[in-house]
């Protein structure tokens, strides 16, 4: 069985995140972590919101929007190398406008 | 005693999965954990789900559908060499559409 | 003092189970544990259901009924060599119908 | 100040268990630990229950009954080499009828 | 800054135990701790009780009863070499009557 | 930026506290932590109190008291060597009268 | 990806605060930690207020305001080197007047 995240449908109080891509690439082309320190990145896309629970915060963010969300605590989901996250609503920090 | 797993009924709150099978063969016909890290499937089908608590997040999935679920807390049931999974209805991540 | 588990009355709350007997049997009679990697058995027959607390799950199954239970977190009374299970009614995950 | 166990009286929510004594001697006469594996025991005598709070069940057993309780998590008080148990309510788990 | 324990008013649902002394005394005279285990003791005189909080089980106990109390989560405060005893309501177990 | 302790309004729910000076001093005039055990001061003066919540419990303590707090779970700031505490009102635990 | 910290939108319950740069510098120019213990600073300018939830402590800050913070559970999101700080409401502490 191989998931195609478009048609995942988050459970009550989910989101689903498509982490930003590595971009730091040094001038002889090797990909490095994001940053020195080794650590993943913590925001990304939005790909698919939730129904929101009644003791969720409503979300200031939708669909498509870019936000940070907390390092720890998600849960991963990797399809063909990419760790998509699958979030809690209130795990989501803040919105990049 | 031994356990057939289309017989069981879940307590409220809780539903069955059964795990998607394992499908990375190597091309000498080996078969590999799903993935390299040697991580267990975290998504499968719905074989049953329990009364809805007064508690518990609304499910958005049935039984016969494919899902996501946290990869850990679950109560596994082992039967025949298969790692039925039995999960809250809140740790059930995501529904495959 | 010596206890009949017959005459056990579970707390709001609780209920008994009497695991199933182990019956992994080797072909030259030696009894081994239930799997291969020692676990102990999680399912067997309720002896006796408390009363049903007003937070508690309303439990889907009776006395006689053959029910799975969560493997951690029961308490364990041991009489002849049985280790009888009182068990919280929502550390219950299913009955076998 | 030694205390005169029956003069205790148990605050909201909690009661007084004394454990029973244990019985395993050998044919030789020398008193062994209540099982193999040196687990102190887990039932015993109520000599006092407190008033039951707005949040604690409402327990089935009263003063004089024999009760199982948790093997863990209550307060041991010491008197005379006698180990008693004052207990929460809820974590007794069954009265022996 | 030295603190007189007699002028200590205990914050909502606190109270203030003064321990009970040690008294074994060996026929050397030598003082000991309170039980062989090193144990320290945990019942002694209830100096203070706070105000009654809204979530406060009530107090059998008043100001001078002597108590049982849990060994450990209470705050101490040492003043001339007497761990005075600051609990919460909740971990007084009963009164010595 | 350098904080002025004296401008600090606390948040909802929390008190500022300056702790006791440490007197014990030696008669060579070597000043020594509070006691033998190097524990810290937990008792001080309040500088400033914040608005009390709806679920903090009611302060029986105001500005300039000297009240006993918790040794652990509160907030050091560090100014000119002083190691001011932020403390929920909750973990203030008496006021010395 | 990018982020711009004036672009951010805090989720409810949450607010963005830029530390205070560190300013100890010693004679020789060189930049040491904020003190010898090599803490980090728990005190900065806040960038941003998301809106207050029905549980959070009604803030006594708003943008451009100094506050101190709790000095660990806050979310660190690194832009250019500095450590923007991504905090519950409920873990500042106080307002700098």
């Amino acid at each position: 069985m191989k998931i195609d995240v478009t048609k995942l449908q988050p459970m009550v109080g989910y989101a689903i995140v498509e982490p930003a891509e590595k971009e730091t690439v040094t001038s002889s082309g090797i990909v490095l972590p994001v940053d020195a320190s080794g650590e993943k990145p913590c925001y990304g896309k939005v790909l698919a919101v939730g129904e929101v629970g009644k003791d969720d915060p409503k979300p200031n963010f939708k669909k498509g929007d870019n936000v940070v969300y907390k390092k720890w605590g998600g849960n991963e989901l990797k399809i063909d190398d990419v760790a998509y996250q699958i979030l809690k609503i209130e795990d989501i920090l803040a919105k990049v406008a």
